[in-house]
């Protein structure tokens, strides 16, 4: 049985969902064969990725305007060009920031978000674009109920606006959300809102450069190591 | 081959995909014989759709504050309960208030959009509830990519900023959107904005009452009968 106080599951999308790190890796090395353009493609995902939270939150501070974070990952390719002195046109500097909607899922996503949708409502509750998660939905072939993010309500993870937004947009008290995340800080901000929490192990997400999130704090409701040992958790009750 | 120009089709929901009025009278009525409560469902339901647009009108004139469709509904139906002499507990009013996120679809409306989908991005445009459209969606076992309405917007049709919020949301260009509904003014609105536009006849939405929305008016670019004829139409380009 579904925890009955649980109606829906909201899932953070990068690193939880989907191996971004070496999707990325892969596409941008092929891109380098492609053009003949060399690099260390792989220390340029890490600052990529890098740059991440600090761009967010150059918005969070209103020090620069709202924007999704299809800017942001143009904007910070942009002086990564530079550092890593690549030249690139615009078609080429477009495409690399697609390859953030074109990301690999973990294997166990497609089956447990498959096995998740019997008994709750799914939502992403991510900081990409609603463009990005579409896109990485499809690509996946998975099914949420909608697409939730920072975009929907302008505000970034961990500003409460965006997870208390979610749950009021699909008909739910907070007590009655989990999010489902690899990383502790996220699900600590939820937490701290009411939410339910889901900790998901994901190891290798950083790559060698993981320093943290190999295990879920105190605190967190359930920790486990994949979106199929979720499902069973969820449905001992 | 899908037009190459259009990306995305967003869908009107009343009317255009579910069948409102004949759900409507059904479960009203079912509720009538289970509870002992004796009323005119058909004319109830009649004249509580009669209800929806002028209680989007004082949202958009800002004569009340935002709310979304579930409570103009609810307040719609304690207006009824007084004319049609019902008394009406608070949890019978909740009921009643969500019989309009159990309402069935039309009969092509499963195999169109799972035909749809494989050309284009689907999105409901829709002044449901996000809530509301998600448990349509899930009931008949429909794909959407993601949900956008008037409550994503905090704007009812035919407000602009939920038909432009919904395109730009998705990455498209106003172009590259196409508005399928079986409502003529919604149309209208959409073209002005520079989208493109599809008619779906629905004949007998308003059953002895419909007066007008038998056919496209002029200036609507595509006009079928259901939405296994629309991605025929699509599908020659």
């Amino acid at each position: 049985m579904p925890d009955p106080r649980v109606r829906a599951l909201f899932f953070d999308v990068f690193g939880t969902l989907f191996d971004w790190r070496t999707s990325l890796i892969a596409s941008l090395s092929a891109f380098g064969e492609r053009t003949g353009t060399t690099c260390d493609w792989e220390a340029l995902v890490d600052a990529w990725r890098g740059a991440y939270v600090p761009s967010m939150a150059r918005v969070r501070a209103g020090e620069i305007a709202w924007r999704n974070l299809d800017a942001l990952h143009a904007e910070s390719l942009d002086d990564l060009a530079e550092r890593f002195g690549l030249a690139l046109g615009s078609e080429e500097r477009a495409w690399l920031v697609r390859r953030w909607h074109a990301l690999d899922p973990w294997p166990d996503v497609a089956a447990g978000l498959a096995h998740l949708r019997e008994g709750y409502l799914l939502s992403t509750l991510s900081n990409g674009s609603v463009a990005l998660l579409v896109a990485l939905a499809r690509r996946a072939d998975v099914r949420f109920d909608t697409i939730l993010c920072a975009e929907s309500f302008r505000h970034y993870k961990p500003d409460p606006e965006t997870y208390l937004g979610a749950a009021a947009l699909l008909g739910c008290e907070p007590h009655e959300a989990m999010l489902v995340a690899a990383h502790n800080d996220d699900l600590h901000a939820a937490a701290a809102l009411g939410f339910r929490t889901a900790f998901v192990a994901r190891p290798t997400e950083y790559g060698p450069l993981q320093n943290k999130d190999f295990v879920a704090d105190a605190g967190i409701d359930i920790a486990v190591t994949d979106l199929i040992e979720l499902a069973a958790v969820l449905a001992r009750g």
